[in-house]
C-alpha cells in the first residue's frame, strides 16, 4: 500500500494553501498552548462526522449547522475548556468565537468551524479568547512543520504527546498531500473530554465524495478506537479541501478515488492508533481484529465488546492468557455466532479451537503477552466479513488518572 | 412495604417441603465447599431466566431443556468450576450430574435443573462429583438455617460472604414462605464466572403467573445490578413452587398475586444488592435512579450507561463531584432526552439544573461523597417512567483482582 503514497511528517500545512498555528492564549492555568486555528487561503469543501452523543457541546451544535453547506475557510480550536453543559451562554461564546475568528481572518462567519475541549460545565474566558485570536491570526503560516506542530500541540489535554501526520499521493501526474492532526487519550476524559481530528487536504474532489471519504475512512478508523467504551460531548473529525493541487477534479467510482480514499483511510488509522497508544494509564496496545463473521456489523460489535470489557483489559494488563474472559465478551456481543465454531488466536498462536481450550505453548503465549504490541484474532468460520479494533489495557494508572484528575 | 411481609432469615429451606445442603467434594483444590443441592418433596412448578450470552455453559442448555414442561423437583448446583466452553464432553457431564442426583433421589432425571459456577474451558472432576453427589443427598434436611448457609456457600466463588433470604407472607389467611440464595461478584468474573440465584416457596401459584412473577422480580433486581457490565455464560435465576403452603392457588390479577409480586420483588432485590455491595473491589455502593423517562426502557438505558461508566465509577471511588462525567454517560446512552432539562441530584444535594451546573454546597457534596452508600438521582423532565441501577465503584483493587487472577 506504501507506494501509492508516501509519508511526509509535516502535519496540517502540508497540504497547499493551509495556513496555522497553535498558542497560549490563558485558558489553562498551565500557561500551556490552547488555542489553534487552521485556515485556507480558498474556500475549501468540507465535511465532519460529530459525536453521536445526545449531550452536544456548543461547539459542536454551532459546526453542525455552519457545514452544512459544505464550505468552510477556517477551524478554530480552543482547548482547556470543552463549552460543554454551558447553556445559553456557551452557544452565544461559541458563535462570537467564530465571529472573532470571521472579523480577523476577514472571511464569512458562517465558514468558520469550530471545536472545543476540556472542562465540562465552566464558561469560556471569552476576554482572553478574543485577544488570542487577534494575536493569532497574525503568526499563521503556511507550509510549516513548526506551526503544524503548535497547532497539533495546542488542541491536547491530556494527552503526553501531539498527535499529527501527512501523507503525499500521486494522482494521474499530480502530487496531492493530506495532513492532519488528532487529540484524544482515553475515548473520552470527561473533564478533559474529547477525541477530535482535523484533516487538510489540496485534493480536488467533489463534494458528495469527500463526505462520502471522510465518512469511510472514519468507520475504519476513530469509530474503531476505544480506550474506555465512553462517548465525548464534543466529538469531532473534520476535513477541508481546497484544490490547490490541481488534479483533475474527483469523481465517484473513479481510480482517483480510490487512491485518495486508501490514503485517508491510513492516515485516520494511524492517528487514531496514535491516541490509544496515548490512552489513559495504558501500558498494552492491543489489535482485535475478528474475521469470517456474518457481517462486518457483526465482526465490529464482537471487536468492540471485547475491547470494551474490564475483564479483558485486566487481563492483558496482569498478562494473564485469560481465553475464557475473551469467550464471554464475545458472547455478549450482539452478532450472530456459533460459539462452537470459534477460534482465538494469541498473534501465530492458537489458544482457542471450536469454542474450547487449545493445547498451547504456554512459553510462547507468556512471551507474546510481555510485548508491549499484541494481535488477537478470533475466526468466526461464520462468514466472510472481518473487523479491526485497537484498544489499551486497563491499568491501576488508569483509575488514578480518573480518580485522582480533579482532586 | 414491610407490613405485608416479614423477613425471616432461613434461607431457601424457609418453605415447606423443602430440603437442602451444601458439602465440599473436592472440586475447589482449597477445600472449600462446592457441592450444593435444593430438592422438594414434592414435584414443583418451576420458572427460570438464563443468560442472554451466545457462549452459554453445558448447564445452561441442559436446564433451559428440563425446564420446558414447568416441573423440576431438584437443582444440583456446584462451584469451582463453570463446566463453560468444554464441548461434547462438557454437555455429557452436565447429564450425568443431573442423572446421578435424580438416582439417588429417585426422581425423574429431567426433572432435576443443573447450574455450575467457576473457571472456564476445564472438564469438571466427574469421579468427585459422583461420590460428592452419593454423600449429600444422605445431609439433607428441611427447614434447617444450617444446611440452607451451607448450600448458600457451596455455590461461592469469589464471593466474600454467602447470601440467603428469606420472607414470610399472609396470603388470604395462609402463612406462605419465599427463600432465596444468589451468588455473584462482579457481575461475572469469567475465570469464576456468574451470577446465580434459586428461589424456593410453598406457595400454591398457577405456572403462568410463577414464570411472569419471576421475570418481572429478576427485571426489577438482577437485571438492574451491574459491577463491570459483563454477562456471564452462566447466569441463571430459578424459582420452584411446591404449593405445600396450601393455600388457595394463585391466579393472574388477583389480589394475591400482587402480594406475592412485591414480596418475591424485595427478595431479589435485597439478593441484588447484596451482590453489589460484594462487586469486585467495591469501595462503595451506589444507587441511580433515573425519573420522568419516555419510557421505562429510556430510563433504564440511561441509569445503566451511568452505572456502567468507567469514569463515572473511578471519580466516585475519587470522591470527586464530577457530574460532567455524569452527563456524558447519560449522552452516550439509547435514549430519548432533552439534554438542556436534565437535573441532578447526590441525595438531597441538587448538582445539575438544566443541563448545566448548579451551584451546590460542596462540603455538603463532600460529606456526601465520602459515605459507603451513595443515592444518585438523575430527573429527566421529559414523561413518567422510571428506572433504579445500583453498581459499585471502579477501584485499584478491582483492576488488581481481575489483573491476578490466574498468577
Amino acid at each position: 500500500m506504501l507506494d501509492k503514497f508516501v509519508i511526509s511528517n509535516k502535519g496540517i500545512t502540508a497540504p497547499k494553501g493551509f495556513k496555522a498555528n497553535g498558542i497560549a492564549c490563558g485558558i489553562k492555568e498551565s500557561g500551556k498552548k490552547d488555542l489553534a486555528i487552521i485556515f485556507s487561503e480558498k474556500p475549501a469543501s468540507a465535511a465532519a462526522v460529530f459525536t453521536t452523543s445526545k449531550v452536544q457541546a456548543a461547539p459542536v451544535l454551532v459546526s453542525k449547522e455552519y457545514i452544512e453547506d459544505g464550505i468552510i475557510q477556517a477551524i478554530i480550536i480552543n482547548s482547556g475548556n470543552a463549552n460543554a453543559c454551558t447553556g445559553a451562554k456557551g452557544l452565544k461564546n461559541s458563535i462570537l468565537m467564530t465571529e472573532t475568528t470571521a472579523d480577523e481572518l476577514k472571511i464569512n462567519p458562517r465558514s468558520v468551524l469550530i471545536a472545543s475541549t476540556g472542562i465540562i460545565g465552566v464558561q469560556l474566558p471569552m476576554d482572553k479568547i478574543k485577544q488570542g485570536v487577534k494575536d493569532i491570526v497574525k503568526t499563521l503560516s503556511e507550509q510549516d512543520q513548526n506551526s503544524s506542530k503548535n497547532a497539533a500541540e495546542a488542541i491536547m489535554t491530556t494527552d503526553t504527546f501531539s498527535k499529527e501526520l501527512s501523507v503525499e499521493l500521486n494522482l494521474d501526474g499530480v502530487l496531492v498531500s493530506i495532513g492532519g492532526m488528532a487529540k484524544g487519550s482515553g475515548m473520552i476524559a470527561p473533564n478533559m473530554a474529547t477525541m477530535l481530528c482535523f484533516i487538510t487536504t489540496d485534493v480536488n474532489i467533489e463534494k458528495t465524495v469527500l463526505e462520502n471519504s471522510l465518512k469511510k475512512a472514519v468507520d475504519l478508523s476513530f469509530n474503531m478506537i476505544t480506550v474506555d467504551g465512553e462517548i465525548s460531548t464534543n466529538d469531532m473529525t473534520a476535513i477541508l479541501a481546497n484544490g490547490l493541487a490541481g488534479n483533475k477534479e474527483i469523481t465517484a467510482n473513479s481510480k482517483e478515488e480510490l487512491l485518495f480514499q486508501e490514503a485517508l483511510n491510513f492516515l485516520c488509522v494511524e492517528l487514531a492508533k496514535t491516541i490509544v497508544k496515548d490512552g489513559e494509564g495504558a501500558t498494552k496496545f492491543i489489535e482485535i481484529s475478528v474475521e469470517n463473521a456474518k457481517s462486518f456489523t457483526d465482526a465490529k460489535n464482537i471487536a468492540l465488546s471485547v475491547a470494551n470489557s474490564n475483564l479483558v483489559k485486566t487481563a492483558f494488563f496482569g498478562e494473564d492468557a485469560n481465553w475464557g474472559r475473551i469467550m464471554a465478551a464475545i458472547g455478549k456481543a450482539e452478532a450472530d455466532i456459533n460459539s462452537d465454531l470459534v477460534d482465538i488466536y494469541f498473534e501465530d498462536q492458537q489458544i482457542v479451537k471450536d469454542g474450547t481450550g487449545f493445547l498451547f505453548d504456554e512459553e510462547k503465549i507468556n512471551q507474546i503477552l510481555k510485548s508491549k504490541e499484541i494481535k488477537v484474532k478470533i475466526d468466526l468460520k461464520n462468514g466472510r466479513d472481518k473487523a479491526k479494533v485497537w484498544t489499551s489495557d486497563l491499568s491501576y494508572d488508569y483509575v488514578k488518572i480518573n480518580a485522582d484528575y480533579r482532586t
